[in-house]
């Protein structure tokens, strides 16, 4: 199964602390080494980054870790591949234009059984069933709501209905962003948590890191991050239920 | 002016020795410091840097230049704003989905005058006049073929008329690619060469660096590269006429 990383912040944060464990997965703590990706969003912009090298070997990873891109949304993604070949065109995340904003998605589980008509101006580019949901998910959005973008709320009881139909067919843990809000979704290993002050000192699990985030941010910060298996031993995640979608807005899950 | 780079092969190539010349526009040899960015396609994938740093700081420039991706298809750009604050989302190229491809555009030029209705799934993100210009052409080219590519001389007569319709309204010095083909218009101010066997050494005009090609490359190898003013001292660049699109092919102009 592929691993999924999301941070959602009230203040463009670095994702370097949690990106350097998370990219230990990517060919050395665990068994995911057919590529890797991650995307952030710079004010309306996306700043993708996508490797068909393990993320352990990767030099675009070694400069993401060396290099701190601020963002206040960051979807990433390390994949064992299941469907499609080992292309760059299959690595997640994927990123697509809708209603003048750039919307970045990556998901673990099989879609096998899958296949919605796509009869929009979405289709995949690879051969992932992946991108396939991602298509058929904007697809719907834009049937739904035509050409300006709905509310929030709206928005987010369209995807609810959406994903719960995607996940009838198979697995589909799932992350997605507008660059506002990450929608997240649980079938079989989503946790998160919210980190703000007072700021722990956090421990990676997968290797022997630790960061006092104390001394890296202000007690405004606040980050939330929603990941496959918790990245710290000494923090308090919180585990999606089977079935669940959550929005993240400014660090927070919306009620 | 912004300057433009494009590189068309018939085996993947990399561009490290071009992209060193081009970068030193980026803030050294010429004032052009309001971003970059640089569009490699690899199989059906596009591997996409963008920076709003100029090109000579910029540490993902520095990655690119050590890091030799190969490619058959690479646009790259170094901006100086005339239209939209310096910003992620206003860096070329601009990268959209149209038929399960990825296109990719970048411009320079001034189309302050024009502004299309724009009302099919293409919409700027950013505030530049170029990606409006863009999305025209993808909205244009989906309006009159539908769900599916046309042939590629089709292709061709109908990006000759829009871009012909777009360049009515302004400057407009552009390439566009879909991976397999690069089309590249000049209004003011594009230059082409063809490498190929035998290779000479060229001599970068904006660094004191040689590249003895021969040595980099296979008799095979052919290497199409378009710029908007030569990059290099000793080799016979083409200027394109006022109002010509050329488009490139396995390193080739088409005739």
């Amino acid at each position: 199964m592929c691993q999924l990383l999301g941070m959602n912040c009230n203040v463009p944060t670095d994702i370097v602390f949690s990106f350097t464990g998370f990219a230990l997965r990517g060919g050395r703590t665990d068994t995911h080494h057919d590529g890797w990706g991650i995307a952030f969003f710079e004010g309306a912009g996306v700043r993708l980054f996508v490797d068909h090298m393990p993320a352990i070997e990767s030099p675009v990873a070694e400069l993401i870790k060396r290099y701190p891109i601020k963002s206040k949304n960051v979807i990433a993604h390390i994949r064992k591949a299941t469907q499609g070949h080992v292309a760059l065109e299959n690595c997640h995340p994927f990123v697509r234009e809708l209603w003048g904003r750039y919307w970045v998605f990556a998901h673990n589980g099989d879609l096998k059984e899958f296949h919605p008509p796509l009869t929009g101006p979405f289709r995949p580019v690879g051969n992932t069933d992946s991108e396939r949901a991602f298509c058929y998910l904007l697809q719907e959005l834009r049937a739904r709501f035509g050409d300006a973008p709905p509310a929030l709320e709206a928005l987010r009881a369209a995807l609810g209905e959406l994903v719960h139909h995607v996940a009838g067919h198979a697995t589909f843990n799932m992350m997605l962003s507008d660059g506002s809000a990450l929608f997240a979704h649980c079938s079989t290993a989503l946790h998160y948590v919210v980190r703000q002050y007072p700021f722990p000192t956090a421990k990676l699990a997968d290797e022997d890191v630790s960061v006092d985030f104390a001394q890296v941010t202000t007690p405004r910060d606040r980050v939330a991050l929603i990941v496959t298996a918790p990245l710290t031993t000494n923090e308090a995640w919180t585990a999606f239920a089977t079935g669940e979608m959550k929005v993240f807005v400014d660090g927070l899950p919306l009620e």
